[in-house]
């Protein structure tokens, strides 16, 4: 264990921040812990963790605390009793919260004399410590520059700007993106299941044709920041023509259709604003829009 | 042109259609092409295609004929009249439509002496050629190997089985996961985008993302086809609880949530039916039981 490490304070060790923990202790950095209940802190503590007995304690141990809690509220009643300790320290918040929630944040932690940056952790806690996988980070470059390197130890740090709600509004966004990729998947699943396709056969193909829609991001992106959405390759019509055959075909197997029925139902109100001849980027007016607000 | 190359007919010149013939000569393929108007086959004569007066023609020059028309009764217009022609050959349908009308297909040129694939293109026109795009066929294995020398010249030959309906079961399944991801991609790039976030820049983060979320999908897999769904990492009550904030989030900025109140409601649907605690892979029981089939 490198002694030249950055000392860190992890405050809540539920699934999550015990992997936050472990990933410290694993890099080498001198690490102190603190959880409601100590019972969370023990396998930490034989992996090397200091245990405080306090959060004042556990955040005076550290130029640095990582905060993983359930939410906002549980933050503020954890660390209120403890922001003596916080003048200048700074305090990483991965609770899960609103953009709005991080801006409360930054004057709560400005007014006790903290530096304050807002964070969402893109994975489960298995994946912490994966230098793949991302956290993204939202508050004043200068700090975190000043943390990046001990940041690193938990995944890919990435700054998203100076206005603190970043972070969680690409959380927002991006488990949005989950949920539906993993709900289309399931429907599509449940397609070919019912002609006894195994899911575990289906899937290779779903995340290789993941791949070729990665392509269509890449090159509707810059339709949307342009706000014009040249349907050359495909447009919103040909897809609502395309749409009837996945909707016929899971009413036949007995599956629900409410997700193709909510895509076609978006699509055609795009035709309904003049998209017809465009490419699918200019749904983006309609989510923008919505129904009966026009 | 390497004339050891198999002769192969392309029927139907729009896009995809002029697409896949110009890979056949591309690759050094004797093509011969036909369509309902001659003007759209002139580009692909100046690169060396043979134009055929009539279907029959068109399908007498190959042993190999692939069709990329409208639908099913635009194939059925086009090559009933050259039904003596098919006798002996291969047809490959590349035209969309449902997997019973593979089926009639198989029947229809059967009874003409024909063999007979159906298949389906996973890309847009400019993609075709590309080794790494996805073909996906089924019918009889054996013409399937007949042919794929062939067919690789327009991308990468898949076959998923003997069942002529696996293709566009397939493509449905997987057009549907592109209109979830695309549109739930939108839904997010529309709420960074209110906080001034190009399009360009969120981009390359989902895109790192759904990276991660094929590594759920994979790890989801195997938890369908056993129909046990361990919520180790991420439980479906978890993601309610989450999913709020991005409705909060995407209202407050004035967006569409239809999409999100849907995901949402059938998140709880599966919380209702006993899987709170499992994982996200649960969810695929609430899409194969419609709401209010219980």
């Amino acid at each position: 264990m490198s002694s030249d490490r950055q000392a860190v304070t992890v405050i809540g060790l539920g699934s999550m921040g015990s992997a936050l923990a472990a990933a410290f202790l694993d890099r080498g950095h001198p690490t102190t812990v603190w959880n409601r209940s100590a019972a969370r802190a023990r396998p930490l503590a034989e992996r090397g963790a200091r245990l405080a007995a306090t959060p004042e304690e556990a955040v005076a141990a550290s130029p640095l605390t990582v905060a993983c809690v359930l939410d906002y509220d549980a933050l503020y009643g954890v660390l209120d009793p403890a922001a003596a300790a916080l003048a200048g320290r700074t305090l990483v918040n991965l609770s899960s919260g609103s953009p709005e929630q991080a801006h409360e944040a930054v004057a709560w932690a400005r007014s006790r004399g903290a530096g304050y940056l807002d964070g969402a952790i893109m994975t489960t806690p298995p994946g912490v410590g994966s230098p793949e996988v991302m956290f993204l980070y939202s508050g004043p470059h200068a700090v975190f520059e000043a943390h990046r390197e001990t940041l690193a130890a938990l995944g890919d740090p990435l700054h998203l700007g100076a206005d603190p709600g970043l972070a969680s509004l690409y959380d927002a966004a991006l488990l949005g993106l989950m949920w539906s990729t993993l709900t289309g998947w399931l429907h599509g699943t449940a397609l070919v299941g019912a002609e006894k396709t195994p899911a575990t056969e289906f899937t290779p193909i779903a995340i290789r044709w993941l791949g070729t829609v990665n392509r269509f991001l890449t090159a509707y992106a810059p339709q949307v920041d342009a706000g014009r959405y040249p349907g050359d390759d495909a447009t919103v019509d040909v897809q609502i023509a395309a749409i009837d055959h996945l909707i016929h075909a899971a009413e036949a197997r007995g599956l629900d259709n409410a997700l193709p029925e909510l895509l076609k139902a978006t699509m055609e109100r795009a035709r309904a604003t003049g998209h017809g001849g465009d490419s699918y980027a200019s749904v983006i007016e309609v989510l923008r829009n919505p129904a009966g607000e026009r």
